[in-house]
């Protein structure tokens, strides 16, 4: 199995960096505005990109410590059987995410790509939290011309 | 053994990608504005950020399709006996860079900080070869707040 792992070290509490993992309204400050149906574990929540994107359930919330999600529906097809979580961690004056997309069945092209875009979307969380605008689609960095 | 990869398309050619990572003028537009001693296969490339920083040998170079480097040196500590490729691709009117830093002993924190920030230097090799300007040391972004 592959996985893609990064860190980021954000000026804010764990409080409200958990809250923008938890809520619609956090999800579209940072990942796509398109998000439906984030809640409690069990809910799945809908990231949509010009209509089509992934769900993921939410398996797993523990306040401002982890959020942890399993990926369910078809698509994107290397995608299924993924899990996504954030755990947090305060330490002096920053609070980091430490993310990880597990499971991949092997490294591929599309993995590296998803690699990438995960840390852009993940500067895009620091910077939402740190000036109060992120960059979530359709207003994020593009890192392929044809996508 | 745990590995980053990642991927960017640019739009640019395979040509002037290709001497912006063989040639210090061409790595200082992206990495780390202090870069010395890049050169053929054998030669050892210094990074350095504030004084310190790694060094690498050129393993591999292949025109405009290849460069591998192997870490040479002591620091960072995690990075001893790992290696970094770029493979080019051109497809359609952009071209991919694939990106490789593997043989990491175990995946770490410290192993997520690199992955997120080997992301942030790509993608300042995008912004230097489409715009003229990337962002290296000391002019990148920053995703922890200690360093």
């Amino acid at each position: 199995m592959a996985e893609i792992i990064h860190r980021v070290g954000i000026a804010g509490s764990a409080s409200e960096i958990y809250k923008a993992l938890i809520t619609d309204e956090g999800l579209s400050r940072w990942w796509t505005a398109d998000t439906s149906g984030a809640g409690d574990v069990g809910s799945i929540i809908k990231f949509r990109f010009d209509g089509g994107g992934p769900d993921f359930e939410v398996v797993e919330r523990k306040a401002d410590s982890i959020v942890r999600w399993k990926h369910c529906g078809e698509m994107p097809g290397p995608w299924i059987g993924t899990e996504v979580s954030f755990q947090l961690r305060s330490e002096g004056g920053q609070t980091y995410v430490l993310f990880a997309h597990s499971n991949w069945k092997e490294p591929s092209d599309f993995m590296a790509h998803c690699s990438t875009k995960w840390a852009v979307f993940l500067v895009s969380l620091k910077e939402a939290i740190e000036t109060g605008k992120g960059k979530p689609f359709p207003d994020d960095i593009h890192i392929d011309h044809d996508v």
